[in-house]
């Protein structure tokens, strides 16, 4: 066990802020399933994996380096720190904005909390794009990539101007929009963009017009409105369930 | 403007432990909104109300003490205060289970983020009653209420014996399981059950027996698993679908 440096303590704890993520184009990823799981499936990206626990992948040739617990909570952003984390490449600028099937598009979602459910949901109903307006929560955001449970790794997550892609998309453009359309009332194209909106203010007013079909999911009791990853997960639902 | 004094404040804060809250059998409300809706449609359950701004209600009769921002700040739990605190006395024991309609009930959900998401989500679609078993994350935690978004007022959440409600429990009782069937291709009754289990360890071994119809929702892409509010919400859409 050969310690970490203050000066390594102090370089890795910088990639906490987006700043220092984006100069350096590297992130963390914590705890020790999900580590595991980069390991095997993305070992090209990663630069360097620290463990509290012996770790081994076939895939993965460089060292992991041993460190102590308390090391490991000098290092972690996590409450309770949990065994591993590593330290991996950020993925090139991915331009082509491409997908064969539903693509999500989120204006403005603010909560890490959020963005990271929102990617594991749109992870499980099988999307693989996701093209976000710029001030959209951070996709290498250490709580988004907690909460989309290493779905974020998997993903193609491209933060443009929503405005200029939607006004240049040709698919037909969803909305999830409180005056919409009752969504259990239509049928959805299998190809197609779903827009869905900041947690507060929704789809913003230069989104609007690009929408198509307005939909919502109708309410039965008291609540004003839906969290916006549950309402993008009944979406996506309705969206795949013919294909279920 | 009086000021708060110290006692007071340390009262208050105590309330942010659930011992405390269930010895004194109160809670709090935060946020300016929440606590007008609170003296609006529960003005008899409000011992106090704190606020930096006046607030009025014609069915609220007592006084509402005009605070400090820095009072504010130490008397709330939350990083960013927001204009208004409550004090609010807790229901009385609610012994009876009965509703019209379908029940969801709760098998060690945890987080608290996920317990207020899921009253929210519940409340939406019309659901009045919550059983929960007893090490269910706490109503009146702050951080329920919080993401509850004051549907936990709403609505008759019930703690008690889970295992013992379902075993007398004459309905039909769905549960949400990996094993169970496609949700998407059976019919699902008006009147039921829903369980949906812990974050990471789903449905209790001494729960499972009970649930006669096992569903789950499919996956399409490599995610391992939904978020339990997420899942929750396409759960109830899919009750509710038929009705909306």
């Amino acid at each position: 066990m050969s310690g970490l440096s203050k000066n390594k303590i102090k370089w890795i704890r910088s990639l906490q802020l987006k700043k220092n993520r984006d100069d350096l184009g590297l992130f963390l990823v914590e705890g020790e399933k999900m580590v595991a799981e980069a390991m095997r499936d993305f070992p090209d990206v990663i630069e360097e994996v620290y463990s509290t626990t012996e770790m081994n992948s076939q895939k993965f040739s460089k060292n992991v380096e041993l460190i102590s617990e308390t090391e490991l909570a000098q290092i972690s952003t996590l409450k309770t720190p949990n065994k591993s984390l590593a330290i991996l490449r950020k993925a090139k600028n991915k331009e082509s904005i491409k997908s064969k099937g539903l693509i999500l598009a989120l204006d403005g979602v603010q909560d890490p909390g959020n963005m990271g459910t929102i990617l594991r949901t749109a992870d499980w109903f099988g999307i693989d794009t996701v093209v976000c307006s710029e001030d959209t929560a951070d996709i290498y955001n250490p709580k988004v990539i907690q909460a989309s449970m290493g779905s974020m790794l998997r993903m193609n997550v491209i933060y443009t101007s929503l405005e200029h892609y939607l006004a240049t998309c040709e698919l037909p453009i969803y909305g999830a929009l409180l005056e919409g359309e009752n969504v259990y009332h239509r049928s959805l194209e299998k190809v197609g963009v779903l827009v869905m909106g900041n947690e507060g203010k929704g789809i913003r007013s230069n989104i609007k017009p690009y929408i198509n079909t307005p939909i919502h999911i109708p309410g039965f009791g008291k609540a004003e409105s839906l969290n916006v990853a549950v309402a993008t997960g009944i979406l996506l639902s309705e969206f795949k369930r013919s294909e279920g």
